[in-house]
């Protein structure tokens, strides 16, 4: 049975993300260095971001909070307050970065618009990831977005009643086995890995996935000739 | 014709929220009562949340960064470093309030349930406004929610195509003017005003409206009553 829906994950799949995120986490870090070696600083804020998850979600601007709440805790609220003004200015330019597609994406969408529908399917902001949608020229490729605010069972099954259809005819791209694609096979759905070079702490598993309607391949390209095939 | 989809608003539409804001707002300028009256910090914190939005977006936690930058403007960053603290505390426990419905709220998606289509359409968080849904026990009645990064006219035109509906078999039920009421029926749908005794600078009009489809009225109840007529 051919595939009616492709969902496609975005931050690391149709453009960069993590780097900007391991790039900010060292600025902050070099900012406190008087006060922890800088190791210690960006485990202490994955703590934090761990800890704020449930109440702030993902996201940049939850990240910014989560970085100003650690500065307070390394520094025993020794730190000088114009520090304060340092770290939100890595926030706000991690939100005013300008989108860099992985190869091929563009080409992809291209060649499959017309003949499925495309979600982007991601759990950070809405209004970033918008934003992001519309600098990346890449919009009218997608019938919309869909922001979910966890990637759990429960959120695809979700996505897929929102979406009226049923789990066999959709299909899930994604660079994180943990969010992307374990629970979509677990709701009966497809999913295609498509691996990025860094992956965050937190997205992270430690066994091999072997099942029939999983496949990981290097590049986009590789994933849409193989949904033509489904 | 009758109405296919109804999609209701959620702060002061469903529940209570812009007094938990003003109450919050209140509770930050009497942090920094030393440095400025009152009345003109939250002048201050309102220029800070207006030149945000566009970065930010609606929501607690880009609330919480538009406190923190305007603690360090109005102080001329002479505010002890604890003040952040409290700044932070103040946001997180908007996060934490129990849900407070508005009258007749669960009556009316009781009665209307079934009968229609009901999505929640909002400006907030996702994870914010999930978390709402889900302390109010009203999950049931609602197909999904559509996070909205705005509300005006190409995002209801987003939302109407989303939804597979022509705009005259969709009705908007909200406390805003501008947000909920004007941009619907400029796209052809119908829209009814339910006034809430607190709007938001930002979300207010100075002018009266009148339209063939729209009403307004005194409560949800009789909204309902209206849609059942159209």
């Amino acid at each position: 049975m051919p595939i009616k829906v492709i969902a496609f994950d975005a931050d690391d799949t149709l453009w960069l993300n993590e780097p900007f995120f391991r790039e900010a986490e060292e600025k902050f870090a070099s900012l406190l260095e008087d006060f922890m070696p800088e190791h210690a600083i960006i485990k202490e804020l994955y703590r934090t971001e761990i800890e704020n998850l449930q109440l702030y979600g993902y996201g940049i601007k939850g990240f910014m909070l989560s970085m100003i709440e650690t500065a307070m805790k390394i520094s025993e609220h020794k730190m000088p307050i114009s520090l304060i003004d340092k770290v939100i200015k890595i926030g706000r330019e991690m939100l005013e970065k300008p989108v860099e597609l992985l190869p091929g994406v563009e080409e992809v969408l291209k060649s499959l618009n017309g003949d499925y529908r495309m979600v982007l399917a991601t759990k950070g902001d809405l209004l970033d990831q918008e934003r992001k949608l519309k600098k990346s020229g890449l919009e009218k490729y997608f019938h919309h977005i869909e922001i979910m605010s966890e990637k759990k069972v429960a959120d695809f099954e979700k996505l897929i009643h929102h979406l009226d259809v049923s789990p066999s005819d959709f299909v899930m791209l994604g660079n994180s086995l943990k969010s992307d694609i374990l629970p979509v096979l677990e709701i009966g759905g497809h999913a295609i890995h498509i691996p990025f070079h860094i992956t965050w702490v937190h997205e992270q598993i430690d066994h091999e996935i072997k099942h029939e309607r999983f496949a990981e391949v290097e590049n986009i390209s590789l994933a849409a000739d193989l949904i033509r095939k489904m």
